[in-house]
């Protein structure tokens, strides 16, 4: 049976995952073109240091110091871009490649996140497609989960942890005790956390790639600007040490759903019960739960980084152009995609862990109650342990189910109030939802 | 921009999943064009009740009184199979399909597990597809998983809670310390087992699966008839509760795994640790751990069964085809597919829980370690609690890695001792690699 020509594959970026696939194409051809149903060839690179030492031999490749001269005038193709960063020479490689025609296969959540849509539409024009399962969770087929497998059913919502740094840190600092800063400082060390670790700490890197999974899961322009995202930096020891005792885990978790107020698209460390496998994906690992109308609660775990994880997910897209099977970007023609009003997080409606540190004497907490039972905020929880009076002590309250905006004015009250020694921490509850059930 | 002429969809079988399915068809037809580039269009049905009350009208719909009839003459691009059985009415449904060169989806486990080489081989020759995602665990893209989202990786190993009745009678008599009759009978009550349970509580339905995913996973030809096969019937109310005690929940699992001893598929019960996310997949849930070369450890969970979930499942492979998004059955073509040696159970290393009921008396315990010793099967832990002498006690022992046949040779000379009053009941433990690490 004779084959189709080889596919061919220029890559820009020879980090950590973009030597993996090229050495993978080179070493491992036979098994890709089975699966394939023709050679996967490796015919361009281009990266900033010719000379270093990737552990194997590029053969007869051609060499490119320039990544957009290459897009622009090499034969290839698909072209991956694994060069990184929403906006500069990744963008203008891409834009090369998809005005010659050519296929595109990137692992660059930011520039999908920022860009996505503009991208989409220019390969729409030239007939070409976008790959980019391995910009989200590499181990996890996701993007093919929500584009393809759940294709049949209609999501209601989809939440993960997307970051393995903060998913490191903060399961850390539950086993240890010890506090944000120290364990940083330690990811750090390894090689777990960037010297500057903002992307990931400040939950940027989450929200790139919910922002992807929310209009894939809901046919939405991808819209990173509304995202409400707060980062892990105010995790304290102490909140953790408060959710163990109340039976939950803090994870940094990204939530998107789609109802009459909008999109809803949010990344902040979230109280998960212990009962819910997510409060069980630790270190490096990240996992995604879809909610399907009809498929009901669909839970994916698997590693999140690495070279090895993610450069497989590079080669299941190389596997199905060589193959034929493409698909539009966000799974729908661009002007397709519905441009939703983005809820503001004013409207979230949820529970909530609140942590004051107030000055132990008489009537603190009739006042602080007051302000909650003002705002029609009420109660489940709530825990005080006496100290000596006069000093600093933690009161921690979980409320019931309440809108943000709401909360927010008793906090407001509650701040003012002079026994309130410090701002309330803050840190919102799973939705209740998601819990599996047990039939 | 216009669309591709409607795909014209004929289904086989009416029942929970096809009227789900139609229903789809006929009442979200916007919805899923948008999603597959041009419409669904039910054209025919066939089922054994043409009168009965499916809560929605099928219009313009043709009716077939005989679905072989319906394949071999209809008007229609895929013909969706969803009668059953692993022989008769639906092979000669989908083989006719196949002769015209029209493209099938099947739900149908058995005859895939039994002649999926055989009918591949057939739509090959035509040209066609056959989509299975609705055979294996509806709510969970796993098919798709295996043949497309990880295929840029080597796979090792794939194990599973594969069948949802069997899932829910364990979980039942973990939550209730009953014993299985008494939960099969409740399930049986309930809807959730069949008046004739055999297939699934026997373990052929779970085999039936596997057979599948071990396909998938290791590019072999399905091999059914190989497959280890032990259902929960013998698990004991009292090994439920020394399982929890010993930090295990006993799981029906199925696992295959592709070495130099062969092709390994078993499924039987298993105690899987309780640090272990199979070990918390209950009730109808279903899960599918996949480790990969490079990917490591992938876990998915979801709804196993059920109308809604499963139509979900057969609605993707139609937006596939509808897309032209097209691949092998089983990822390669036939001839590529391996024709593995089946790996003996004898020939399985692993550890095991051994619960033998021995009449409490002096040199019992020394005849019985003297057995495994001989046989040199090491113990990991032991526990007897002392009843009056001369009773019939438990005595739980729980080995380290051992060869399947050792353990045999010892457990035969155990079975033999005159205190030993019962068979010696076996689970097998899950294979520690299958532990999630922490980073």
């Amino acid at each position: 049976m004779s084959r189709p020509p080889p596919l061919r594959v220029a890559i820009a970026g020879l980090g950590t995952v973009g030597a993996t696939v090229a050495r993978s194409l080179v070493e491992d051809g036979e098994r890709l073109a089975m699966r394939a149903g023709r050679e996967l060839e490796l015919v361009a690179v281009s990266a900033r240091r010719r000379d270093a030492d990737r552990g194997f031999a590029l053969g007869d490749v051609v060499w490119w110091d320039d990544a957009v001269d290459m897009a622009g005038h090499a034969e290839f193709d698909v072209l991956v871009e694994l060069i990184g960063g929403s906006d500069g020479t990744a963008r203008e490689v891409i834009r090369a490649a998809l005005a010659r025609g050519r296929d595109v296969v990137s692992a660059n959540k930011a520039l999908l996140a920022h860009h996505g849509a503009d991208l989409a539409e220019q390969a729409e024009q030239r007939g070409c497609n976008i790959g980019f399962e391995a910009a989200v969770a590499g181990g996890i087929p996701v993007i093919k989960t929500l584009r393809e497998g759940l294709a049949g059913d209609r999501i209601l919502r989809v939440s993960g942890i997307l970051n393995g740094t903060t998913n490191f840190i903060l399961t850390e600092m539950r086993r240890t005790g010890r506090d944000f800063a120290d364990v940083l400082a330690e990811a750090q060390r390894l090689g777990y956390a960037e010297a500057d670790p903002s992307f990931d700490v400040d939950g940027v890197d989450a929200a790139h790639k919910l922002t992807l999974l929310a209009s894939l899961a809901f046919g939405t322009r991808p819209d990173f600007t509304s995202v409400h995202v707060e980062g892990i930096r105010n995790v304290s020891a102490m909140d953790m040490s408060y959710a163990t005792e109340f039976g939950y885990a803090i994870k940094l978790l990204g939530t998107a759903s789609l109802g009459p107020n909008g999109l809803e698209q949010r990344v902040h460390p979230t109280m998960v019960p212990l009962d819910n496998p997510l409060a069980h994906v630790d270190g490096a690992f990240n996992a995604i739960v879809a909610e399907g109308a009809a498929v009901g609660l669909s839970f994916l775990q698997g590693r999140g980084a690495g070279g090895a994880p993610t450069s497989t997910a590079v080669l299941a897209d190389l596997i199905d152009l060589a193959r034929g099977r493409r698909l539009p970007a966000f799974a729908r023609p661009v002007d397709g995609l519905e441009r939703s009003r983005a809820m503001s997080i004013d409207d979230h409606v949820g529970c909530y862990f609140l942590r004051l540190m107030v000055v132990d004497r008489p009537g603190v907490i009739a006042d602080v109650t007051a302000a909650l039972r003002d705002a029609r905020v009420s109660l489940e929880a709530m825990l005080q342990r006496r100290r000596s009076p006069g000093e600093t002590v933690p009161v921690v309250l979980i409320t019931h189910e309440t809108r943000e905006a709401e909360l927010r004015r008793a906090l407001d009250r509650i701040a003012g109030l002079g026994s309130v020694v410090e701002p309330p921490h803050v840190i919102r509850v799973l939705d209740p939802v998601q819990a599996f059930k047990k039939s």
